[in-house]
C-alpha cells in the first residue's frame, strides 16, 4: 500500500505571486513594507520564483493611478531587492496587447529579473510568441500561461500546445482563470499538456483560482498527474476569491528545502492587516460565477456594492443571461 | 474523451447537518427562525436528508447551557417541523458515551425522526454497535461516522469495517474530524470502505472538514470513488474550520432534483447575520492543526483568544509538542 503524498519531487517548483495576482486587488498599491516583506519571506521559505508584478504599458495603465508593481521598472525592483543575490528568482508578468515589450523589457543583462511570464488569450498567441522569442532573444528565462482555459475547446488548445511547443518557453501553464475547474478536468488537461510537450524537457504549469474552494485541491490534483511548476500566493491574495494559499501549499509540500514558519510570520505581520483594506477570497458571488464558469467581474461587482451579499439577485442575473 | 463531471448518479443522496455540526460553534443557541429556515431550504433545495442536532445526555450537557438541539427532544422538533410531511428525511446523532439511548431515543413510532447517525471513535465501537442495534430495534435506519479516522491504523479501520458489515447500519461514513486528508487518502479510504460492504448494500458516505479549504474537494473526491452519502453545511457552518459548503456541493450536483438558488437564499438571509455572531471557516489557526493531523481544539482556543492571529505561536507550540 503505497503513500506517496509523504515524499517530494525534487524538480518541483514553487512561484509566489502575491504581489502580481495580489495587486489586481489594490492597483498593485502595496507598501514598500509589505513586498519586501514578502520578497524576505520567499527567500527564508525556501519558495523558488516571487512574481514581482507586471510589466505593463504605460500608454494603457497611468502611472499614477497604479502602483510600482504594475510596471515593475528597473529602479522600483532594485529599491527593494537590490541585485537579489541569492537563489530566488525573479519574475514578471508580460500580458499579450497590454505590454509594450520591445521597449519595456530589458536585455536580461540590465535586469534584475530572470523569468518573463507571457499571459496570453488563445486569440492572442500571435503576439504571445512575438514576446515570448523577444524575451528568449533578450536572455530570460520565458514561460506562457494560457489564460481562461476553462473556456477554450480542445482543438485550439492542442493548436496553442503545438505552436507553444516550437518556442522557447521553458513552461506552459494550465490557468484557471474563472476558478471553475474540479478535479477530474484539471486531471485531463494536465495530462493533455504533459503529452503535448513530451520530449521537449518543457514543464507543465499550474495557476489556479479559489472562487469553489477548490484552488489548493486543485494545485494537488495537478502535482499528481506531473505538474512540476506551481503558483501560490501569501494567504491566497489573488485577484476576486484569489488563488491556492501559499501557506497551505509549503505545509503539504515535503520537500525539506520549503519552510512553512516564515510564511506564518508574514500573513501575522502584515496581511491580517491588508485584508481590512483589501477584500479577496472565496465568497458566495464567486461560487457562483466560478460554477457558472463565467469571468468574475460581475461578483467583483457584487462584492464592492453596497449590497454586497445580494447573491440571489446576482445567481439570477447571470442565470437569465446565460 | 469522457466528461463525467457533467452526468449524475441519481442514488447519491445529500444530509444537511448545518444544525448539527454548526451547533459545535454556538452551544446550539441557534434561534428557532434559523432552524425553520434552514429545514424549508432543504425542503426546497431537494436536499435528501436534514440533521437537526444530537441526542446529547441531560447528564453530561446541562439543557440551560446548551440549545435545544444538543438534545432533540421531540416536542422541540415537532415544534418547527410539525410532522414533517414530505420527501425531506430527518435525523439526529448520538454520540457513542455521550448519549442515553435505552431512554432518549423512542420508538421510530413515536418520533418524527427517519435516521440515527451513531458517532463513535474506534475504541468506542462496542457501545457503538450497541447503539446501533438499540436504534435498529426501534425502527429506524441507523448510520455509522467512524470519527477521527485521519488518526487510526488500517488493521483498526479494517477490523472495525468487519465488525460494522454485520450491523443494521445502512451507511457507513468516512469522516475527516481534524480536516487532515488530502484527495489520495480520501480515494484510498473510500475504496477501503466499499471494498469492505461489498455485497451488502450498504452504502459509503463522507463528512469532511475544511481546515486546508479542502472539504469541497474531498467530498467530489468521495464522490468520484463511489460514495453515494453526502455530508454538507450552510455556508460550511461546522466546528472550527467548518464542513464542505452546501452552496458548493449542490451547484457541483448535476441531478435536477437539486436547486441551489434557495440555498444562496439562506445564505443572505441568515448566515451573513450568523458569521457576524459566530466564528468559523478554515482560517490559518485550523490550517495549522489540520496539516499537522490534530484535533482542532489548540486552534479553536488561538481563534477564541484576544491574539487570535498568534499563528506563528501555535505552530511553534504543537511542533515542540510533537
Amino acid at each position: 500500500m503505497s503513500a506517496p503524498w509523504i515524499t517530494y519531487r525534487p524538480e518541483l517548483k514553487v512561484m509566489d505571486c502575491t504581489i502580481r495576482d495580489g495587486g489586481l486587488v489594490n492597483d498593485h498599491l502595496f507598501d514598500d513594507a509589505l513586498v519586501k516583506a514578502v520578497y524576505e519571506t520567499c527567500v527564508e521559505a525556501g519558495i523558488d520564483y516571487m512574481e514581482l508584478g507586471y510589466k505593463g504599458s504605460k500608454k494603457l495603465f497611468a502611472p499614477g493611478k497604479f502602483g510600482d508593481w504594475k510596471f515593475c521598472d528597473e529602479d522600483d525592483m532594485r529599491r527593494l531587492v537590490g541585485d537579489n543575490d541569492g537563489s530566488l528568482k525573479l519574475a514578471a508578468m508580460a500580458d499579450a496587447e497590454k505590454t509594450d515589450y520591445h521597449e519595456d523589457i530589458l536585455p536580461k543583462s540590465q535586469s534584475v529579473l530572470d523569468v518573463i511570464r507571457v499571459a496570453t488569450y488563445v486569440h492572442q498567441l500571435p503576439v504571445a510568441v512575438d514576446m515570448i522569442n523577444d524575451a528568449a532573444d533578450k536572455g530570460y528565462e520565458v514561460t506562457c500561461n494560457l489564460m481562461a482555459i476553462s473556456i477554450v475547446q480542445d482543438a485550439e488548445i492542442d493548436q496553442a500546445l503545438e505552436i507553444l511547443r516550437e518556442t522557447p518557453v521553458s513552461t506552459i501553464v494550465v490557468v484557471d482563470s474563472f476558478g471553475s475547474l474540479y478535479q477530474e478536468q484539471v486531471q485531463r488537461l494536465v495530462k493533455k499538456y504533459r503529452e503535448a510537450l513530451e520530449g521537449t524537457g518543457k514543464e507543465v504549469g499550474i495557476h489556479a483560482h479559489n472562487n469553489q474552494q477548490l484552488a489548493f485541491a486543485n494545485t494537488i490534483e495537478s502535482i499528481i498527474h506531473g505538474a512540476n511548476r506551481v503558483d501560490a500566493t501569501m494567504a491566497g491574495m489573488g485577484r476576486g476569491a484569489g488563488n491556492c494559499p501559499m501557506e497551505l501549499l509549503i505545509g503539504f509540500l515535503r520537500n525539506p528545502a520549503y519552510r512553512v514558519r516564515p510564511v506564518y510570520q508574514v500573513l501575522q505581520d502584515y496581511f491580517v492587516d491588508l485584508r481590512n483594506k483589501c477584500d479577496w477570497g472565496p465568497m458566495v458571488p464567486y461560487n457562483i460565477t466560478g460554477q457558472l464558469n463565467q469571468h468574475p467581474r460581475s461578483a467583483i461587482a457584487t462584492v464592492s456594492s453596497d449590497d454586497r451579499h445580494a447573491y440571489v439577485e446576482l445567481y439570477d442575473k447571470l442565470v437569465a443571461d446565460l
